[in-house]
């Protein structure tokens, strides 16, 4: 056997490390989808004995979007195309906190954000602190394609968002009487515990990924307060060389520990599978409770991990998996 | 400390492969520094027939941060309150764009941009968007000790700083005749050419980690964009496991390829010295003249990579070594 020296790995010593990595992945080897979708609607402490009514029209809402995105995905529609519209369907949907159905800021307002990226190119698209823009995602997308930059926040993101004939409403828009006695509860309790988040993430017929997220935020949240949701490698981040990432959580915590990259870097440096590199940062990195991920690799496998008692999840994939879920399984 | 460790990798094999890593890092053994400091002043194509008395008063700048910080790290002083006060000279200085001296927006006005944080902790404050606060990148520390968030833009962000005591200015402050005439040119010619920034990295006697970076943004920027500067893992990050770094240069480049958390990971999971990890991400990742940066690695040794004609930089360490530069050097 040779020296080893620069870059020269000898084969026997480089099977040798490629079997420990797999070895040590717990991946199981299964057939690896030709396009797969996840979405998420939030992670969180929804309590297990939900009225079936609530519980139904969540798991309604999860699956509308999965069956619109994964029809798409089965006809050739990219992962970002798809990331997108999935992303705006649960936006208009006021059960889930981005869009319509927004929580209330300190102040009794909304200010959303959103973003997306496209996995192909590390083209990526951020808004914050938008105000009277419809669908948060589809202005993020447009930053992403027809601005010189990558992140638009408050007045400045309204004036772009005008000028790209975006649909413009009122604030009040977004509000719900849900999310507005939400608001007086945690004005009363001083305790916030809403942190929910939309998102998507999707390989498609080509090999591409892409992620999508978009939020109102957190209820009662300080003016001016930024999440993980615009900050790319945070809350949202998509590289066809290592996975697309969507997160939902204490968003704090996700900015601190650059979760969405951090997971990036173990599948991509490391050689882990999606779940193990994002269980480990969402056990290990991260405190318990502090929210949940949903990664598609480049293979096509998705992970949807999450320390909450909960999270509003989905997928799909042209296997014919088809799952929406609420609360851990065993 | 969150390094991955679940690789139970045999110890004869582990040798093996850590001499095959030091033996592909190009790294030239030399003594460690008990502490070391980095600082910018920001990248670009600065002719390199400047003026002699522009030149010396650029390097007058530079050494003056320089010489203060290194006096602190030499007593005790933490990395964290290191890389602020000399940011917050840096910012002082209105020859850099960071504080007063900062480049005018399209609209002729001010906005700017800061972040700050901690290796030992991953804690972290950043802020954009700031119009009135004299010294930004203080404003982010208060973000990261005396908020619960870690992210705040626009008025809510002036309206913490009001709260926090810290020194509030009229926008007119920052201006300067030189960023005026620069705004003239930038609109008569369409052309941005401005990207610059102030920061620094630092290792203090105890091992702990920092990065700080502050910004007027670029020049004529479009109304409510945000760089890189208090995007974490962009343009600012720090983490004992790895590395402190603070970019300079075409922001949306820095966010779309995580630059700072890229490099990071570069050490953290590959094992690179910090030289071999910046040189990488500056010169295979990002396009040619997209900007620079400075990294301090976990056991004090500096990087300060650019791929522009230059980058006002300097550095100083516990060996005794001081530097300060403009252009390449062979």
């Amino acid at each position: 056997m040779t020296r080893p020296n620069r870059l020269k790995v000898p084969s026997a010593l480089f099977t040798l490390a490629l079997l420990m990595v797999l070895g040590c992945s717990g991946a199981v080897p299964n057939e690896s989808p030709e396009w797969a979708l996840a979405i998420h609607g939030g992670a969180g402490g929804m309590a297990r004995d939900m009225p079936a009514e609530q519980r139904d029209a969540y798991l309604a809402g999860l699956e509308s979007a999965l069956e619109d995105g994964a029809a798409a995905l089965a006809e050739g529609a990219s992962a970002l195309d798809v990331v997108e519209r999935v992303v705006v369907i649960l936006e208009e949907n006021p059960l889930f906190n981005a869009g319509r159905g927004s929580v209330f800021t300190l102040e009794g307002g909304h200010e959303l954000d959103a973003a997306i990226m496209d996995g192909r190119t590390r083209a990526c698209g951020a808004v914050a602190q938008v105000t009277t823009v419809r669908n948060p995602v589809a202005l993020a997308r447009r930053v992403m394609e027809d601005s010189p930059h990558v992140f638009l926040a408050g007045p400045g993101a309204e004036i772009f968002a005008g000028r790209q004939g975006l649909e413009l409403v009122d604030n009040s828009f977004f509000s719900t009487p849900e999310r507005r006695q939400a608001l007086e509860r945690a004005l009363e309790r001083g305790a916030d515990q809403a942190m929910q988040t939309v998102g998507a993430v999707a390989r498609d017929r080509n090999g591409n990924l892409a992620a999508a997220t978009s939020t109102g935020g957190r209820t009662a949240k300080f003016r001016g307060r930024i999440g993980d949701v615009p900050v790319i490698g945070a809350g949202t981040f998509a590289d066809n060389a290592s996975c697309a990432v969507s997160a939902t959580g204490r968003g704090e915590q996700f900015i601190r520990h650059t979760v969405a990259a951090r997971i990036a870097a173990l599948v991509e440096h490391r050689g882990w599978d999606v779940r193990r590199a994002a269980e480990h940062v969402i056990h290990t990195v991260l405190e318990p409770g502090d929210g949940g991920v949903i990664v598609v690799g480049a293979d096509g496998r998705v992970a949807m991990v999450f320390s909450t008692a909960a999270m509003f999840r989905g997928v799909a994939d042209s296997t014919g998996r088809r799952h929406a879920a609420i609360w851990a399984e065993p």
